[in-house]
């Protein structure tokens, strides 16, 4: 039994007020708010049991070493991974993804190599290929997305030509919340030797995830948006891809020996994370999958369903709204325009005056905004802890909008 | 009035117990423990403040913004820094100094170019450097110490050729406690028109640092080893040398805008920091800054020469001994073997037994480790709240470690 009541009982930040009402935050796909399990975690983790990890012999070294390592195996455990060695700690999807770009791609791929993209993918799976094809003439190929915001896994496939070296794509848009058949293009593009990189930065925060089965390269999370801490987070790469990697950062940690002629490097995944890491962010993204599996991803997005079902309907009968992207397996994301002159900042600032977190503008997805023929939207995002009553209470505060802007 | 025993209980990991001894926490070099101001804005930061940053125009995300923001003008004010916009937020010294290598060296630095370094770096300011080697040909030049561990700047300057185009110098030893005198490396590289990195990891913990005088062009420092949490820090780049330099993380924030086709920067120093930032970790090294200009750096490092001296003199009393580096400005880091056969881990471990926590191994600085002709050491490194009566402890302990092993 999902008893959403209960459930924001362990989230403080959700019984203050902000100008004066009950906050009402619906800026998840930004960041999540924490439980009180993780921000427990935290504090315990600098008041009681604090010490730098892999580098002392001493009891609280060795203790934070131990509980920072369980973290490893615990995201493996959330994302079904084949291997617990496969997990990469970063600060989140940006490092990993940047990971991806300077240690696998940057020593492989050559001018005029193919990288493809969606329209709708966020600038963390943008920008580190921008990169590339700055530096080194590496091609970006753009695949477009239908009218319902809706990706064609066929329409990628198709894509693929002989100097395509890596597809990287969204599992869930940040913007529509789309979401894409990563596995149907997974499966494909191993048929014709191509890599894929998946940002599950919003898919593994809001569905089940079995990298067992998905077939991916590289997958990305973020911790901050899964309910821990900010500056935590993780990539997943098959032990395959990381044979083919050079390290990326330098630093303590990721070498076996330094002289002053060369460095020889440590076993993955410890090559892949240079000098003191964020460890107590680590251990409390450790306790909040802990908390995420207690309560089952199958039934968070269960509950999602219901509330993006029930917001679908009554954001539906607003026909002054223009909602972006109405794919039928959509999570709860919905980014929105008002007929008439109101921009999107100003919508922002009155949902706020009512206690309404809401994000307004590009949503780090400039080139999904494009394509949408929109200069920013409003987009409100929903989270495990959201209520019907939430929806009712941005519905109002829409209207309120309508009248004040038409 | 610096009263060290009020100081110890603004740190609540110091009444703790290990192995049913009071915790003697000399590990310092490798991470500081955290006061409880520190462990509050965390929580805080957490339970009542949080969103994302620079995203929303809502009341928690401005909010969260001015907090986090706000940490860059206390960094500056805590290094005396020019301007405040010359403060990019990092992850610690170890990204700091990647940032460095990938985003000003790495697209200038051509074969046979040379960088200066010590035979005391930590590997932090080691494998980014070897990286370039490896990957275009850069060459390291090593810069000898004395046999007390000093480093004369002298031998920094004569080490100088036309082919030279960059100093990475550490500011103090995390294995000898030698303070390098920077200023005068910096005021004769820049007659001959070279940059100086200064890696400031332990030497902006344990005295005044005023950026406005040092001459320095990168100065890094790391936030967990400040008493702030891990994953926190900073680099402080002159806007000279930012104006040179390409962006090196990419993703959402260091943009300003992003096609299909291009990408355009944010302004310095928001084209440095990628993504959503460690935003409570900053906002907690904030509070451990404020925290210890409160106390006054110079009473800090004050109240460290005097445990220093105190310190030296007892271990001078223990001629089977050897304490590595005995510069007469040295911190109070102390780097020891024994005589006979006792391996550094067994002397940690024995330390260990009786609540004392030291750091046994090579500290990241296998060249020095290579140029002391040790293959490991222990290290007790004290900071602000140790006290006589824990080096007494020590050095009790040590006793016990030579009856046992001689």
């Amino acid at each position: 039994m999902y008893d959403v009541n209960l459930i924001r009982r362990d989230f403080p930040i959700l019984s203050r007020e902000v100008n004066g009402r009950p906050l009402v935050y619906l800026d998840n796909g930004a960041s999540a708010q924490k439980p009180q399990v993780v921000i427990d975690a935290v504090t315990r983790g600098y008041a009681e049991d604090y010490a730098n990890v892999h580098r002392g012999l001493h009891y609280l070294s060795n203790l934070s070493t131990e509980k920072y390592e369980a973290v490893r195996g615990t995201i493996a455990r959330f994302l079904n991974a084949p291997h617990e060695d496969e997990v990469v700690f970063t600060s989140g999807s940006t490092e990993g993804i940047n990971l991806v770009s300077y240690g696998w791609a940057a020593p492989r791929l050559q001018t005029g190599d193919e990288i493809i993209l969606s329209v709708m993918e966020h600038h963390a799976n943008i920008v580190p290929w921008h990169f590339l094809r700055e530096r080194q003439g590496v091609v970006l190929k753009w695949v477009e997305i239908d009218a319902n915001g809706d990706l064609d896994p066929q329409a990628v496939l198709d894509a693929i030509t002989p100097k395509t070296k890596l597809i990287a794509i969204t599992h869930m848009s940040n913007v529509l919340g789309s979401v894409v058949d990563v596995a149907a293009i997974c499966k494909g593009a191993k048929d014709k030797g191509v890599p894929v990189l998946v940002d599950g930065s919003q898919s593994a925060v809001h569905m089940p995830i079995d990298l067992s089965t998905l077939g991916a390269d590289f997958f990305a999370i973020t911790g901050h948006k899964l309910y821990g801490p900010s500056g935590s987070g993780a990539i997943w790469i098959s032990r395959e891809r990381q044979a083919e990697m050079r390290p990326f950062l330098g630093g303590g940690d990721m070498i076996r020996e330094v002289t002053r002629e060369a460095v020889t490097w440590a076993d993955p995944p410890m090559k892949f994370e240079a000098g003191t890491p964020g460890i107590v962010q680590q251990i409390g993204l450790g306790a909040a999958l802990d908390y995420l599996m207690a309560l089952g991803m199958e039934n968070v997005a269960a509950h999602e369903r219901r509330i993006r079902d029930y917001a679908r309907a009554k954001l539906d009968g607003l026909n002054w709204l223009n909602v972006q992207g109405n794919s039928a397996t959509k999570g709860a994301i919905f980014s929105f325009t008002l007929d008439g002159a109101a921009h999107a900042h100003d919508i922002s600032t009155v949902l706020d005056k009512r206690g309404i977190a809401v994000r307004a503008g590009t949503h780090c997805a400039m080139p999904l905004m494009e394509h949408l023929g929109v200069g920013a939207t409003c987009r409100a995002s929903f989270a495990l802890y959201n209520t019907e009553a939430e929806v009712d209470a941005l519905v109002s505060a829409l209207e309120l909008c309508h009248d004040l802007f038409s």
